[in-house]
Order: C-alpha cells, then sequence, then structure tokens
C-alpha cells in the first residue's frame, strides 16, 4: 500500500523522521487505518534501540514526540485531500498542475502518560478534529500493544510556497 | 563546568538525548545562565546533520521537541534543588543519603514559530513558572542566533520510587 509520505514531493522528502528520500531515517509510513476505523490514519513502527529513554528499556520522550509530529503532519495533508475529494498524491499524476498539499507544525503538545516500552511496535493514531482555512487540529494516540503510553494534540498549517 | 546531567544517577543516564552513559547520543549539558539571566537555564547545541527535516538545511520538529523535553527534566530538577537550597548532585556526595532529585515530562507543547536552521549552534532557555508540591511548569525558547525558532511549556513531575 502506497504511503502518504510516498507521494510527498521529492523537496519535502528528507526528514529524519519520515523522509523517503532520507539516507539512514526512519521512514515513517502512515495510511488510512483500515483495520481499524478508515476515518483515522495509523502508523506503525518500531523505534531503533538506540533511542533510549534515561532508564533503558523506555523509548526517549524525544522519539515520541518525533514520531506524533512526523504522523501528525502527513495525517494533516490527508484529511484535507480527503475534504477537498482530492487523492492523495494527485499532484504527482501525469501532466497535473495541481499544487502538492503539505503542511507545517506550529504547535504540537504530548502528554507523557506511561513509559513508552522498546522493543515493541508503537502504533499511532491520529483522528481530524477541525479544519479551518488553513488550519488543521487533530488528536492522536500512541499505543504499546493494548497499552496507551502517551497522547497529542496537533495544530497544522498548510504549507503555502512564497508568492503563492 | 559540571552540568546538571553529570549528576544524574547512573541508572537514569541512558537517555539518547541527555544521558552521559549514552555509547552515542547527543549528551545535552545542561546550566544555570551565567552569561545571561542566572536565574534561568541554558544548554547549547548544535544537532547532528542526520536529524534533517522534510526540507534540508533544517533541523527535524522531532529533533527540537528532543531538546526542550531533555533541557526542560534537567532544568526542573535543577529548579527544585534551588527551591530546596540543595546543591544539585548532592546526592552524589560521599554518605549521603538524600534522595536523587529527577523530574519526567508529563506535558510538553512546542511551538514551531520559524524552521530552525542546522549547522548553526542553538541556544535552549528555560524559565521556572510554577512549583507545585511534585509539580513544575516551565516555559522555554529555542533560538539560533538571534532568531526565535520554537519555544516550549513543560508540565514535569517529580520522579518517585515505588513504595517511597
Amino acid at each position: 500500500m502506497t504511503a502518504f509520505q510516498d507521494e510527498y514531493p521529492e523537496k519535502f522528502s528528507h526528514c529524519f523522521g519520515c523522509g523517503k528520500s532520507h539516507p539512514s531515517g526512519l521512514r515513517l509510513k502512515s495510511h488510512w487505518d483500515m483495520e481499524g476505523n478508515p476515518i483515522d490514519t495509523i502508523v506503525s513502527v518500531t523505534p531503533p534501540e538506540i533511542y533510549s529513554g534515561g532508564v533503558p528499556g523506555h523509548v526517549y520522550g524525544g522519539m515520541i514526540a518525533a514520531l506524533f509530529d512526523c504522523h501528525g503532519t502527513a495525517s494533516a495533508a490527508a484529511f484535507a485531500c480527503r475534504a477537498e475529494g482530492r487523492k492523495i498524491g494527485d499532484w504527482n499524476l501525469p501532466d497535473s498542475d495541481l499544487p502538492p498539499v503539505r503542511y507545517v507544525t506550529a504547535s504540537l503538545t504530548v502528554d507523557f502518560l506511561r513509559p513508552t516500552p522498546q522493543n515493541v511496535e508503537l502504533k499511532i493514531r491520529a483522528r481530524l478534529l477541525m479544519i479551518e482555512g488553513r488550519k488543521i487540529e487533530l488528536e492522536m494516540t500512541l499505543m504499546a500493544d493494548d497499552l496507551l503510553c502517551a497522547k497529542a494534540r496537533m495544530l497544522a498549517v498548510r504549507f503555502q510556497e512564497k508568492g503563492a
């Protein structure tokens, strides 16, 4: 299945967390949550062991925030495309003159509810809360197996080329 | 100058962002801001180039959140020690039976104000807002040269050994 990030234009594809063109990043792959609630989005990832928290065996807080950040902006683009009746990546179709849809984070709040274990596949889900002009608000959860370890809320803003 | 993180007990020293015992982490070193406002804390860091944002030349959002997270919890411990008239690391003195002072993040909000450039030394400062029981609230800024690129607010909670 093509992930949202697979459709990012090349110039936006160098993020350590989710860029397909980053030589050694995490390359997160976000999708619609077809096995759960398909109005939501999901990404699954087992962060490399190097990203330990202070006490070994736990994922460090910065990595958790990073996962929310990358999945959140990918999801914002997907939610915007859905709301506009567009297909994600339609800007890559031959002869398309549609502008790419990309969002950047304006504000991210992460609530750390319990330590997040290492060496477990984490599932991060996003749900759309609000679209208003260039702004999108969404909420996210991070689960390790059946444990809710962290949640987040993001305000993302549509990227606009200067002069556009 | 001894950094706050140099005084962490060994069991808390394995964080990718700030642990002195992490084999390849960032090893952030937070201090009182003696060249600025000494009631605040500061850490200086030039994040490795691998942590690129989507568009090359910018630090990725997750790394920015990580810097705030590590500097914030270190600063919370320093603010608590100061408020209690304790010296940071007094638990490491010979014959000390004082418990170590460590904080964990309950909630972190990051406002991304503008892209943060790579290959520039970043300065992250923290200021105490409130101490109430086990809770500390603080606010932070991230500067790249004279540019304010991001700010944050953290609620940190004092770590308590189970059964203590």
